[in-house]
């Protein structure tokens, strides 16, 4: 029997092309996403393509009203998103959100006895994010064994983060090697209704260096008006 | 300024103590509480006087559906509740839940830049749930270092399980001393719609062994029809 993993997917690139790198490695890939008050919540959309394309086994999307605490630029939409990327926590950081989502997928592993769980935290990430960081990985990784019922005995789970050490343009070399379809996935913060990413947070800027590095064209759909390297010249040009 | 905490409130008999003790150490609590699908629901409501009777600064009620992974008694009403004292992990046992409640207690805390976290679990549960024992809270405490903003730069952050030695009765004499009003307090698994408890659970029955050995009188409001010790005689005796 197949053996089944815990896959955190958000609908980026990252945890795409995670998803994809899982089901290379024989996994009954459970994918899980949250509704948690993100302001780009048009993301989850997308997670259930990608699941169904990437051929997850399952994908559930559980609400998690972060949003209720507040404290980020990311669920709080009087805060503005940065574009200028800037160094330090960035305001879009979700406080303890990676913590909060291991766990969730930790309690589903539970119940469906799997033993091993998907992450996309890459090194692009975990210059400005706590919790993207190695030393977060191994620390929950550390936690999970003790958590639950799967730990107790001394039996393995495992903390996958395959992506942990790749840049954006590896991420997404390595993503397309595995087949996965960059148009279904969207990074940015600022999705319009369409789906249509702005161009201009730090989100967009890094996902565009991605495959710009990565000598791919960039299939994101755009947002009409925001001036993009190739875009045509505006009237006021 | 006083310093804020975070408490983890059930609304049961343990909490409240924890709560209690986290105003006598100084803490101005900011309470926590899950609306997680647990069939005893109507803790919550005795959460919110317990928040007001014990001076917290405040109490919030988050909604996480951990009923839609199932797998646990607590959760799902299909399953029946054991009243039988039976060993291993219980089938009461949430998966993954004291990582949950306190992933999210450690979002909030970041967000409230409160370096201290309140957790009412004791030695009569870890017999049984593994996210009670001791090496669990010390694997979280570890995380909780890199996890966050707050973590973030050798800055500490604790967590406090005060009851994680103390049994039912030595927690139940601590608390009176502290003023707390167990009456407030619910610990059944079986609430009734009035608030009244069975009884005849597992948690019932380390409750009121508890009030007994520490020679207390138990304040709990039973279910009718319930055959306690000290319930009068029904017409089939």
């Amino acid at each position: 029997m197949t053996r089944p993993a815990i896959v955190l997917l958000s609908g980026g690139l990252d945890s795409a092309t995670c998803l994809a790198i899982a089901r290379r490695d024989g996994f009954a890939c459970h994918a899980l996403s949250f509704d948690y008050g993100q302001r780009h919540g048009q993301e989850l959309h997308y997670a259930a393509l990608l699941a169904q394309a990437l051929g997850a086994a399952s994908h559930r999307i559980l609400p998690i009203n972060l949003a209720a605490f507040g404290g980020s630029a990311l669920t709080d939409s009087s805060l503005a998103i940065p574009e200028d990327g800037s160094s330090g926590i960035p305001i879009t950081y979700v406080p303890a959100r990676n913590t909060v989502f291991l766990s969730l997928a930790l309690a589903l592993a539970d119940v469906l006895q799997a033993r091993d769980l998907f992450i996309g935290v890459n090194s692009q990430d975990y210059s400005g994010y706590p919790d993207c960081r190695p030393e977060f990985i191994h620390a929950f990784a550390t936690l999970a064994q003790v958590a639950t019922r799967l730990g107790v005995g001394g039996r393995d789970l495992r903390i996958h983060a395959p992506l942990q050490f790749l840049n954006k343009a590896e991420i997404i070399t390595l993503g397309t090697g595995l087949g996965v379809d960059y148009a279904l996935t969207r990074s940015c913060y600022q999705l319009d209704a369409a789906g249509r990413a702005c161009g201009a947070c730090d989100s967009c800027r890094l996902r565009r260096e991605g495959f710009e590095k990565a000598g791919m064209a960039d299939p994101t759909p755009y947002q009409d008006g925001v001036l993009l390297d190739h875009a045509p010249p505006g009237p006021d040009n």
